[in-house]
């Protein structure tokens, strides 16, 4: 590939969003791989991309052939707990993957940070820019195109993040792990993006933690506050993959399904092409997905929008648009079920007459609580289980 | 690897199965490649191991990852839909990929065919009967270590499989796609899995359509009726990881979710694991699944009988055992979560208040129906659909 | 009243039927009037006909104005458990309220029996013939209209019911609690109606423990199999007015939710007119209800088959068929409801989204099972209950 | 009865708050009498009171009996469509009909009246305040105890409401029919207290178009409203008997079930107990109910409080607290539900799997919306039916 800006070089992240083109994120690596076996729930790190990269560059290639604009690095987090020497080169490999795949389509590359637990243990400004500082510089090595500085609970950290990122010249996005409650200590999302704009971010919004419906939610009170604020940017939105109604201000870790009972929330191909276009009402024009979005999730976005962009993504060879292709079905009366009315009327069954519709949240109050809430680095003790289960069973007898 | 029966050959499938030995199946690969961008809707044709074998590979390698014990070759069915030449270089190029990844791990290859559009229209014993000859010679070419019938609707169209798979002399397992109500000519699962094993099946049971309990209730009736009849055989159940209690006769594809809105139904690792252990109780001792099988369901089958078997699959270095792994979790009330108590007696939510638990299926008959119930080599016109809306909307009135 | 039979008399229950006319049953005494303050859950006993004839003679007003043809007279079980002398005075009392009512409209006053607790301990047929004699006796002075066995779970019992009522010479009507799965012993529905009638019922049915549909399928067994024994009886079904289709054998008793959580379950009119359609045209014409039958769902089976019986029942004046009554509602939006296409779609929602749409039936196995399932005469002890309360804990988790 | 504050009187409303009593409301008339076949939906007015007295008499009993403290009059709106000389006789039937009842055990009489429909349409202060004064002239020659008003959208309406009845010099309550949202024009809910205590209220709160919870959080607000502006007022609650946490600004009306389809969201006894218990535990000491608050659930409320009132009321002698009558049911498995703790975790199911648990409102908006929206006197015609429904089925597809 050329090297940016050269002579047939693709178009950068702010030149396509300043044209008005839409650009269309990428999906779920980490409850994706972990469902096909190479990411272990519970720590949530990418250390497949050195031990088993076929499965990570095929992950990439699926979301690239969905319609991806952007590659997404897998890449580790280097706070204090993955601070030895493997996690520099998993991130480098995560690099070198990320490129090889936007290579073979029109995707650029992003070099991607989060929160650290650092901050939510001693919010010591110098310590946690730099762990940024330290995976910048991979970044910076590697050459990405840009950078994202994502799944922030805290604007206060997002805004540091923003801080650190900017140095390189690169353009920088950041979105937050919020919903419309606002951040972990309450401040809401048009201030929070008020923040991050300040901060250099060109382009804000949210990622993870809240379904579809919820995220845009957020986007609008997002939008609204920089409005107010007189204040420029472009919007993004990756949301869960997942419907998250019944979530509170943590968003879904907070629901008792998480992680492992999650499966009747996943959004269809049909609720991701209403979000897309939602999105891009409210005039959001980078959308994709976090965790739950899988490679027909992302289809769903770039056909919701193909009459806009003017072209549909590879991946749609195999899908007829609507569920057109049922037209050739065997039996004629899943044929009746080829056409844009059915899909979007249809209220779909859970198949499961025992279970409710909506959970009740783990309500542990929000991370910077009580003693308890405090994050750990050691396993939780048989003796901490039992203590935590019991003050749960007091909180739904409630 | 060596020949089959040469030194240091793996043990071939009945071997296994009569020494007690539980043999993990594979799991789903149209609606798993579908989502993943490879396969077609309602073509639901494998040209993908020639187009993309990277991905079918892949889909290959995480099955057997996650413990699968059987590669079943990703192939075209022979029908005369097919027959051009194409489909002979998909089956051949099939059969080496999973050869291939049979290879790297302990498993063997069955090369499968199922039921044919000639019989619903014909009833041509001959014409039927070569098709299936057809496909059994790239298998005898490539090799295979045993062969599998499967997705039958009608139990004289599988016994003619049977028949003629048999002559190759290698072991023949035959499925069939029926729920407790029988085949769609009403005859009784005991009296089908009778006719089977009559026919020359060494192992009988039941793949697709139906999600887990109701496969294996239909699998006890196959049981008893070979009890009844005093025949001996192997159990096998590859069901569908998508929960059904609320299918007719067809099954799954005559709910209205079918194939798209299908997402709430999908099963947790934990109802899998309940299946699996159901299964065993039950004298299965061939059990994987079909559509909507994830390798992670896979996964769940060859842990909740690590203790049988006395291993857990590769895939398990990313798993702690019902839900264990969660222990290492920043957030201590998900480590909560870390037991087995948590996840079997959760009623997880679906996330979708103004969606119902149940839907009518479409009760548009049994296959050979009236006319209207043709199966139809063309694409249905516009004026078809209009008709078959018709006639729906006056069912669901009723 | 003119005597029956004399100038003027009211057409007796066997003349109506004969004629092919439809007999409205009326509803539910120990449920509606628990909820007005006059009846104890759990006793289940009729002493309000004493204690507070005015609330009693108020709800069997309202039945004769929606429409009801039959005063059941709301008696006292004169079981050894209620021996005492109190017992027959209520039951006076209860003909005396049932035949004034009755005498304000087209009404005619059933006495009514039904099962005893000496059967299920003792199977002494003498005994029990007697329990039934004594009752017989209140209704034989009373001189009620005909005679209804109902609520029995033992076919066995029931014809011995019908062996003691028919001595008298009135109509007998005999209406077992049982569902498809047939009664307590395990026969079937269409042998129990085979056997009451040649016992001497001339009239036979259900009654109870089963919802409106359940109830139907149980009919159409019982139809059956009168049929196929070549007998003649006239239909008669009165079900709960509770949907029930998660109960067993049991029926809704072993629901969790009895009886103190069944509000979600009742049945709204337009279930009912649907109830009463399916019901006529299956060939029942005695049709009626039994707990959770309030006033307006006997008005809602006197309006759906208005048509065929030529005339409304009084308590139509204060009700517009099919909620036409809305078409002067203050508000416009509401007004768009005052039509049957309108109610007969809606697919009502619960209000509930934590709850799930189905229970699972507490198992406890039939009546006459192990000891722990014998009925007893002593409150449960704290240790009894606390037992009883670690099965079910262990059977739920399974 | 004595005189109002002669020797032997009852206590005033007042003096039973002042004191820190509960005062126990009553419940539901218009539809409980609809169901019963005595007031019509869609009109629903009270002529029942002259047509019908046994009944209305009854339900008064019932509702003294579970422990009600205040027989409201079941009265007519005299508003313009109602102008005609029969309102007044009726409203003084119903004035006797209360005044007998509450003669018969430890209640007062209030007469009601609520908002009228020339408000919405002309916003004429002088015509509606006539409206309240000709209602008030009845109450005054009856000499009820003290006055609600009751059922305002509009905090203007019901200020002018209280300004009228003070004149009386007896205790004026006022209560809305608003949710958290605040009244028909955005006052929010503390605004709207502070406006009715200002005009002279001694009692606030709502009634009717919400369910427990959401009326109990829209008190909450009302109660900040006043602690913040400094005054100080008693509350009052009398919420919907039915679960509606899925409606908008305009309350249950907007549900697409009312009025024919509520009965799946009914509260149970157990519900109303920790509506009681909640109310208490918010300040609020004038607890009842509204549309759909049956007897029961009355009693409910008083056996909830009976620990801080020191007794229970008389139709508990038919009611064991918590399910304790069940201990002497014959069956064991349901002796096992005798407690506290069953009832208090049971999540009850609904036994419709086919329908949802949350519905969308009709979002109509506000009543005083465009003219389509506008209230109207003349019965729709099947032209404006058809407009209607074209409107509501293009926004349901949204």
């Amino acid at each position: 590939m050329a090297p940016a800006g050269g002579p047939g070089a693709k178009r950068g992240i702010l030149e396509r969003l300043e044209s008005g083109e839409v650009v269309v994120g990428d999906g779920s690596f980490l409850i994706t791989l972990e469902k096909r076996g190479y990411v272990k729930a519970g720590l949530w790190t990418p250390e497949a991309v050195v031990e088993q990269p076929d499965a990570v560059r095929q992950l990439h290639m699926e979301f690239l052939r969905a319609g991806s604009n952007v590659m997404q690095t897998f890449t580790f987090s280097a706070s204090e707990d993955n601070m030895e020497s493997k996690w520099e080169d998993v991130n480098a490999a995560a690099c070198d993957l990320a490129r090889e795949v936007a290579g073979k389509g029109d995707a650029l590359v992003a070099g991607g940070i989060c929160q650290t637990t650092v901050y939510k243990h001693h919010k010591d400004e110098a310590r946690v820019k730099k762990l940024f500082q330290l995976q910048l510089d991979v970044f910076a090595r590697k050459n990405v195109d840009f950078l994202i500085a994502e799944y922030f609970e805290h604007a206060e950290e997002a805004m540091w993040a923003v801080e650190v990122l900017k140095e390189l010249g690169k353009p920088v996005a950041a979105t937050m792990c919020i919903g419309p409650d606002g951040d972990m200590h309450g401040v809401p999302p048009g201030e929070c993006a008020v923040k991050l704009v300040k901060a250099g971010a060109a382009i804000v919004g949210v990622n993870c933690r809240f379904g579809p419906s919820t995220s845009l939610k957020t986007m609008k009170l997002m939008k609204e506050g920089l409005q107010a604020a007189g204040l420029k940017a472009h919007l993004m939105v990756q949301s869960l993959g997942f419907h998250t109604p019944d979530c509170g201000r943590g968003g879904f870790v907070d629901l008792p399904e998480y992680p492992f009972g999650l499966e009747p929330r996943v959004a269809t191909r049909w609720d991701i092409q209403k979000y897309a276009r939602e999105a891009y009402r409210l005039g959001v024009r980078y959308i994709g997905g976090c965790c739950g979005f899988e490679p027909y999730h992302i289809r769903a976005i770039a056909e919701e929008l193909a009459p806009e962009r003017g072209f549909l993504p590879p991946a749609s060879e195999k899908h007829g648009s609507w569920g057109s292709g049922l037209d050739m079905h065997t039996k004629p009366w899943i044929r009746a079920r080829a056409r844009k009315e059915y899909w979007e009327n249809l209220r779909i069954a859970s198949g499961r007459p025992y279970n409710p519709s909506m959970s009740k949240p783990d309500a542990w109050g929000v991370t910077k609580g009580t003693a308890e809430l405090m994050q750990q680095k050691e396993a939780t003790t048989e003796q901490q289980l039992r203590e935590l289960f019991e003050k749960q069973k007091f909180k739904s007898a409630q």
